[in-house]
C-alpha cells in the first residue's frame, strides 16, 4: 500500500535530542483521465489501486462529469511506476460510455463562474444548486452523530502513525460504518469514500452521513450533494459557503462534532434530540 | 475585509442546547488571470484587495510563471462583486512584461509529469529540483524556531474567532515577524505571505523562515524553494516528498514545531543548538 514511509529525523523534547526513525505520510501525484484525456492531477496518499479507482470515481461524480456508476464502463488504474509503460504510472483513466461535454479545468471554472453575477461565492451556490436536486431532508440523529468521531478515529491508522493526514468516513442510518479513507488531501479522502460507495451501489441514500476529520468547506458540501448524502459532519469548522449551500439544498450540516457536543449549522426538521 | 460572517446556529454542550450567533470563516472564489487569460481558480478567504494581489503573485512565483517582481507590470484586482462589470469581480489579473510560455493547468501538469519516469513523486522532486537552484544552506536556529508558533498564534485573529482556517507567516533571521496571513486554503495562506514579501522586495533571502499552521507537503516546500526561503517549519507533520525535496535542495525542514520541541527532517549543517 505504501501509505507510510520511514525517514530518519532528529527529535527534540525539551532540551534533549534523539535520532528517530519517523513514520511520515506518503504523497504521490495521481493523474485522472477521462476517456484518455487529462482531466485533473492531484497529490494523493496511495492506498492501493482500488483507492485510486474510488478517488477518480468520487471526483468525477463531484464535478458533475458522471451522474451514476452506469455512466462508467471501467476505470483503468496504474498505481505504481514501472520502467516500461511509464506513461501510464499513477494514472486513473475512467472510461465513460459517452464523451463528456467539457473536461478538466474548463469544467471547474464553468461550475463556479456560470452565473450572471460573475465569480462570487453566492453565484457558486446558485450555480451548483441549479444542478442538483433538492434533498428531501433526512432526520439529524444527534445522539448517533456524537458516537461517530470515535469510530472513525479507530480507523485512522495512517494518521495514528504519522499525525499527518485527513480522514473521511461514510456511515449508514444506524451509525454503521460503511467506509473510511485517509489522504494527505482532505478532498481526496472524501472522493475515495464517495467513490467506494458509488462503485458498490451504496450511494444516493439521504440517510448516509459523511464525516470529515477537518473542515467543511463549499467543496465538501458540494461532494455530499452530488452524492445525495443527507448529512455532513465535520470535526472542525464550517465555512460560510458550506452553510449557505447546505441550507439551500436541505442538507444537515454539523461542525465541531465531538463526543460532548456539536454546532448545528443547517438542519431540515428539528431533528431527533435537538 | 469580510473574512468572517456571523450565522445563526444551535450549539450542544453535554445535554444542553442553545442558539448562538456563530462566527464562520468566509470563502469566496478567486480567479487568477495572466495577461487576461484564466490561469487558475481557488476558493480563498478574502482579506482585502492587497491580499488577493499577494495571493496571485505568490502563486505565479511558486508555479514558475514569474521569477521576480521585475516580471510583473501590475496586478489588477477586483475583489468585490458589483452589478456592473460583473465579469471582473473576484479576479486578480497579473499583467506580465512577456507572455508566459504555457499557462494554467497545462503548466501544472507539465511541472509534475515532465520526466522520463512518468508521473511519480520521485519524478516530481527531480523535475522541480532541476528548475530551482540549490540553496546555499542557512543555519537552523532551534531556540529561535521554538518561539515562532506563539508569535504566529497572536496574529491568527480569524482562526481565534472561527476555529476554521490555516495560517502562514514569514520571519526574518532574528525571529522578527515580516508577515502573516490566514486562509481557508493552506496553499493560499502561504501564497499570500510569499506574495507580500515579493512585492515588498523582501524575498529571496535564505535566512527567512516560513511557518505554516498545518502540514508541510511537497507544494509548501516547492513554494519556499521558488522563493529561496531557507527554512520551512510546520506545526503539523511533513510528507515524504516534502522531506525528499527539502533534503535534495538544502532546505531546512522542521515538523511538529512546538514551544517544547520539534522534529527536524532536513538540515544543512548541524544547526545551532542541535
Amino acid at each position: 500500500m505504501n501509505s507510510i514511509q520511514i525517514v530518519f529525523a532528529r527529535q527534540q523534547r525539551g532540551d534533549n535530542w534523539r535520532k528517530v526513525e519517523d513514520a511520515v505520510v506518503v504523497e504521490e501525484p495521481l493523474e485522472i483521465r477521462v476517456n484518455g484525456r487529462a482531466f485533473s492531477a492531484t497529490m494523493r496518499t496511495p492506498q492501493g489501486e482500488d483507492a485510486d479507482r474510488f478517488l477518480a470515481l468520487g471526483l468525477l461524480l463531484s464535478e458533475g462529469v458522471i451522474e451514476s456508476f452506469d455512466d462508467v464502463v471501467r476505470v483503468e488504474v496504474r498505481a505504481r511506476c514501472r520502467d516500461i509503460d511509464a506513461e501510464l504510472c499513477n494514472v486513473a483513466n475512467v472510461i465513460l460510455l459517452e464523451e463528456p461535454a467539457v473536461s478538466g479545468d474548463k469544467w471547474r471554472r464553468s461550475l463556479i463562474s456560470n452565473s450572471s453575477c460573475g465569480l462570487c461565492g453566492h453565484a457558486s451556490v446558485e450555480a451548483l444548486s441549479s444542478r442538483v436536486s433538492q434533498l428531501s431532508g433526512s432526520t439529524l440523529n444527534v445522539q448517533l452523530l456524537r458516537s461517530l468521531p470515535a469510530l472513525m478515529r479507530e480507523l485512522q491508522t495512517i494518521w495514528t502513525q504519522t499525525g499527518g493526514l485527513h480522514a473521511a468516513a461514510i456511515f449508514g442510518s444506524s451509525g454503521k460504518l460503511i467506509t473510511c479513507f485517509e489522504d494527505i488531501g482532505r478532498h481526496n479522502a472524501t472522493d475515495k469514500a464517495i467513490g467506494f460507495c458509488l462503485q458498490n451501489g451504496l450511494l444516493f441514500e439521504e440517510e448516509l452521513t459523511l464525516l470529515v476529520s477537518g473542515r467543511a468547506s463549499f467543496e465538501i458540501v458540494q461532494k455530499a450533494l452530488r452524492a445525495r448524502i443527507g448529512t455532513v459532519a465535520a470535526v472542525s469548522a464550517a465555512s460560510n459557503l458550506a452553510v449557505e449551500l447546505a441550507r439551500k439544498n436541505g442538507l444537515n450540516l454539523v461542525g465541531f462534532l465531538r463526543e460532548r457536543g456539536m454546532t448545528v449549522y443547517s438542519t431540515v426538521g428539528e431533528g431527533r434530540g435537538l
